[in-house]
């Protein structure tokens, strides 16, 4: 709770900046364009940045993510980062800064479930060191109501034992340039799949991966490439030999945005409550 | 598959109509005023007679219900029937009929999903043995984001064993009338609970609520005032004594209808697949 001051800061007067970890939840249809921050558009990370400047007494405030999450794309455990002074004369206290975070980012579909002060050395995305992600299928004949932004809408009958046998080929430490988006950003495409489980829900197959990172697209490409061995239009193998081939035109398409949820950030020391 | 006639078709040109049994699912928010019809407003029942009629030539189809729910009120299992003529020279198959009624339906928030011959004897309302309801509370400090239409938001921590021990005292054969709305037709205000079940799942304290039937608002009003005993406000015994009374005032609030969901309807013989 007694963070450092920033050696930064240079106007003696003003507070010293407290950095906190935040994490958040959020409706990532519209209005939203995705987590980042872009010119004339509303983004996850504006909303969230505008809302801490207003506890700033106007001065910006940056907000660094766990993971940049693509429009449509949900959150239910994204981790974030920010910097903010504390008020003259008293520190925040983490339910009172979560409040009032909560209370400027109405009326947006975004929310703080939790603030605490972040560990010195601590950083959401270079410190994480698992990423929990949720990918839910509806897979029946009548289309989605209730859940219509929440879900990708497949009609045909999914064979869950043939997507499973299909995942496990996945898991483990591989080249996924097969499952990269071309605007990946990422030094290597060599990550270390630790869990790609499916199960069915009802009408539902609900996918969940977890890995300490992820390409860009990485979850929604396999997704789309389970779902052609799901629905018996590629054997199991095919999708070791995409994932073989380093080809991304050799897997299945990219699955639609909105099925996707970021569940949960680990950290080998989490800033958060241990049930959260 | 081969359903009698109507002996009341007086023209003998028109084929007979045939009687349909649909499950169907929809999202009982904006812009529905409930199931039931009224001048002006959108019904799901007007929507779904408006797609029926549709594929009878434009005459009127009346859809009858297992349950009337309210405004904001959910289904995923709700049961109606509806009685339409063949399409002349061929029967309606029921995948094919499930379509064509899901297609007229766009794009509303209702869908069937899934359509049955209905057996001779059988009506939605009066046939069922069992109605299943599940009411979802969401109790955490920040507001809901991606679920807010299907939640009721309850910020003050609730104690889950509190409110089973007061569970557990309106399960059975009680008069329920400080439960029961004023605008409630029913002749009886004696009914059977079969279960009221509460459990935790992850910040959601979901509801499960299963009776022959119920009385107009009696899941909202339980609800209402299990949460009076969730938030310490009063003691478990209280909701006995509220019960005892038979004095609606005597109970606690209205839950609001978005937590509320007609998850299934059960009958001695269903017309519906055994996994449905």
């Amino acid at each position: 709770m007694t963070g450092a001051g920033d050696p930064g800061a240079t106007d003696p007067s003003l507070p010293p900046p407290r950095r906190w970890a935040l994490r958040i939840e959020y409706d990532g249809g519209t209005p939203f364009v995705g987590w980042q921050r872009q010119p004339g558009a509303t983004s996850v990370q504006g909303v969230l940045e505008a809302a801490a400047a207003r506890l700033a007494d106007g001065r910006p405030v940056a907000a660094q993510a766990a993971g940049r999450t693509d429009s449509g794309v949900h959150a239910t455990g994204q981790v974030v980062l920010i910097a903010l002074p504390d008020r003259p004369g008293r520190a925040w206290e983490p339910a009172r800064l979560q409040d009032a975070l909560n209370f400027h980012l109405r009326p947006h579909p975004v929310v703080v479930r939790e603030a605490a002060p972040a560990p010195d050395d601590w950083n959401p995305r270079f410190s994480a060191i698992l990423r929990r992600y949720r990918y839910r299928i509806l897979n029946r004949r009548a289309r989605p109501t209730i859940d219509r932004s929440q879900v990708w809408h497949v009609e045909r009958p999914l064979d869950l034992d043939a997507m499973r046998d299909a995942a496990a080929l996945l898991v483990g430490r591989h080249d996924f340039s097969a499952f990269r988006a071309a605007s990946c950003q990422a030094r290597s495409p060599v990550r270390t799949l630790d869990r790609l489980d499916l199960e069915r829900d009802g009408d539902e197959i609900v996918v969940r991966a977890a890995a300490r990172s992820f390409l860009h697209h990485q979850v929604r490409n396999m997704v789309g490439t389970l779902e052609r061995v799901g629905s018996g239009r590629w054997p199991p193998s095919r999708v070791g030999a995409a994932l073989a081939s380093r080809d991304r035109s050799e897997a299945g398409p990219t699955a639609p945005p909105g099925g996707l949820c970021l569940v949960a950030v680990h950290y080998e020391r989490s800033p958060f409550e241990p049930s959260g």
